[in-house]
């Protein structure tokens, strides 16, 4: 059995939805590049009793360690170092050279942002934020709120929680301080070396893949292979320990012989990384013209630090008249075969290319609905194009789903076009 | 004690961050808005133990129903449906029905996309996915999978289990059917009336509002108000029952009074929303461009139906040359005071304002790094400007944390500055 954690994920507004936990999945990413699995992600409100159920069921469930996030604002409705406290068995207690720390960032804080706070109500917030487990350990804060590691009292057999602030960057910037504490060490002590693998296909129909793993299962002992269709991407990740390591080569042989047309990626970069090194390089530029998708593709590739080197710009075309004004669509095309057709994908992707001097050059143009479907073109049908000097790649598809799958479906469409173009095909 | 629903979210691809879940917040959305309070989400991967585990603790902790989602795909990995029988006392039995039904889903599918699948593998596949628990309701399928409603066998004190599939766009199509369920209805027959509301503010400190609630502490009784804050709006949402309108009335008042000046909504529309209807009201075009955002402005104006009345482009001028061919930033300016500086972010915004035709224009340049920056220009400086016929607002801002955070926190500064000028300040 391997070394197992689990994460609380505290916050009204995240339960109800109104804002997304980014904390779970990164939490689960760094565990699990230390060699520890984790076993369950409990998103609860801000309710003392709902929190501590779920510290206790975590417990029971017997993982090695528990984090949570959220809760250590100073509001009323931040109540996770008291709640944990009271799990853990100890007392909460004011920690004078935190409250002193916590003081002196506001003080900053309020200086650089020309805030002039009420003295009172500054000092009996900082005090809130500063009361903590006696005993636990103090992790500095990176906001205005400490984290902290708060083992179970003497006599308990809880296993330790760490407590870390809601806001991703703070929690992020402390995981290191996380590692680092001899508690932490002590409890992840027995992690082993657990592998994981990622495949991915586009093109391969999920239930292809699932008869070839139904027809090999006996060969397959010692694996944990999920498979999960996003966006039209197959991702097969396998989890496994060393033991089963020639289990393993032989489901990775026996994919590879099948899906060699399909798998683009067998390392764990995704079609993302696998442009951008692609467009470095060869020392290629590249330059977007979309419509439906407006702006997402062009976000989507500036996403990464250094994208300045191959992204130069891109055209959100929304209008007709700026087919025409930005990206040289000629009017008559649009008037005789509609925004929304092959030909204006490609005067697009040829006219954003002229326009911006790029190697490459994207179109994109759809009806991403809910309005403006026809029977000849409903909603869902998009045109994609990527032009280079030498190469043209057009497609059509049609997208099932709302508004927001057919702009995220089509994204991924053009960067998988995008990788062919740049792989010759 | 209000009627309370908890979600079990399964799927590893969920659990270890490669997917983002969206049913439990928006089932979370949906129940809220049927009266129902939700209690807990807990996310699990496509372990047995773990599945069931989760069911275990959830009904423990009392609540009326549960819902899961994910687990009912063809692969072997899939395994919901199986845990749920296993945790209500049920048997798996074929549906002959459902399995004729999904044989002609999967027919017409495979047709339309030209597939060649296996005969064998397809018909396992399909007779995997028939199986359901004896005695549950049957949801007819959106995609593949069938829905269930399971409720406990006799004698069982368990609560009803919604069984639904993973792809959000299913579960959702599928939500009707849950709803007019006769074991759905009884279970949640003495819902409430959960009164929720929303208030918005742009520019107070959260520790400001904190203080204002404990010194009214007294008179807020009934009232379960959380505070969140992101991108830097301040979101103060109040839950509370009918008998407690009274002091949800106090509360209100209370908090129109101390920030008159900052909240933007009090109704729950969004900045979004906010900046749509403004702009239809009064007839009015924008276009955007942008510098270290990249597109995700115009992507963000476009998320919604409709757009098209009001959006007419953008422009990622990512590269200098582009800020001067496609907008008209003068290169002079470019040199004398660099890209990211107020003057270059007022000239993108004129200058797509006037190639657009549109009334409104946005500039924005900024660092997002994590490199590029310097000690006047540290990562993090972004320089916005709104422009219109008769009016122009600028700002410059350093925003905290990584890329992303750069990114995502523009754009929201950026949607504030334009409902500003759209409000006439």
């Amino acid at each position: 059995m391997s070394t197992r954690a689990a994460v609380v994920v505290t916050g009204t507004e995240v339960l109800t939805g109104r804002v997304a936990d980014r904390n779970g999945p990164w939490l689960a990413e760094q565990l699990r590049a230390y060699g520890v699995d984790i076993a369950q992600v409990v998103v609860v409100g801000d309710r003392r009793e709902d929190v501590l159920s779920s510290l206790e069921f975590l417990a029971a469930s017997g993982v090695d360690l528990i984090i949570t996030s959220g809760g250590l604002g100073p509001t009323a409705d931040d109540l996770t170092a008291e709640v944990v406290a009271a799990f853990q068995g100890r007392e909460l207690e004011l920690d004078t050279d935190l409250e002193t720390h916590i003081a002196a960032i506001i003080d900053r804080l309020s200086a650089g942002r020309g805030w002039r706070l009420d003295p009172d109500a500054t000092a009996a917030a900082t005090r809130k934020q500063a009361m903590v487990p006696a005993g636990a350990s103090v992790l500095a804060p990176v906001g205005t709120a400490a984290g902290l590691v708060v083992p179970p009292a003497d006599g308990r057999t809880t296993p330790p929680v760490v407590v870390l602030p809601g806001p991703p960057r703070e929690l992020q910037n402390m995981w290191p301080a996380v590692l680092a504490d001899p508690t932490v060490q002590s409890a992840l002590a027995k992690r082993a070396d657990l592998m994981q693998s990622t495949i991915r296909l586009w093109g391969t129909p999920e239930s292809e893949l699932a008869a070839l793993l139904r027809n090999h299962d006996a060969h397959l002992d010692g694996l944990e292979i999920t498979t999960c269709l996003r966006d039209g991407e197959l991702e097969v990740v396998t989890r496994y320990g060393t033991s089963a390591q020639a289990a393993y080569d032989r489901f990775a042989a026996l994919i590879s012989g099948e899906y060699a047309e399909t798998i683009y990626s067998s390392d764990a970069r995704t079609v993302d990384d696998l442009v951008a090194e692609a467009l470095l390089a060869d020392n290629l530029t590249i330059a977007t013209a979309e419509s439906c998708t407006a702006g997402l593709l062009v976000a989507r590739l500036t996403e990464r630090p250094g994208s300045s080197r191959y992204v130069l710009g891109g055209v959100a075309t929304y209008s007709n008249e700026s087919k025409e004004a930005f990206v040289d669509v000629p009017h008559e095309l649009i008037t005789s075969v509609g925004a929304v057709s092959a030909e204006v994908a490609e005067a697009m992707a040829r006219g954003v290319r002229t326009r911006f001097g790029a190697d490459l050059g994207v179109g994109i143009t759809g009806i991403a609905g809910p309005d403006g479907g026809t029977p000849e073109k409903p909603v869902g049908l998009v045109h994609l194009c990527v032009a280079s000097a030498d190469d043209i790649l057009g497609r059509a598809v049609h997208v099932p789903g709302g508004r927001r799958d057919v702009r995220a479906r089509s994204v991924t469409i053009a960067m998988h076009m995008i990788l062919r173009v740049l792989r010759g095909h």
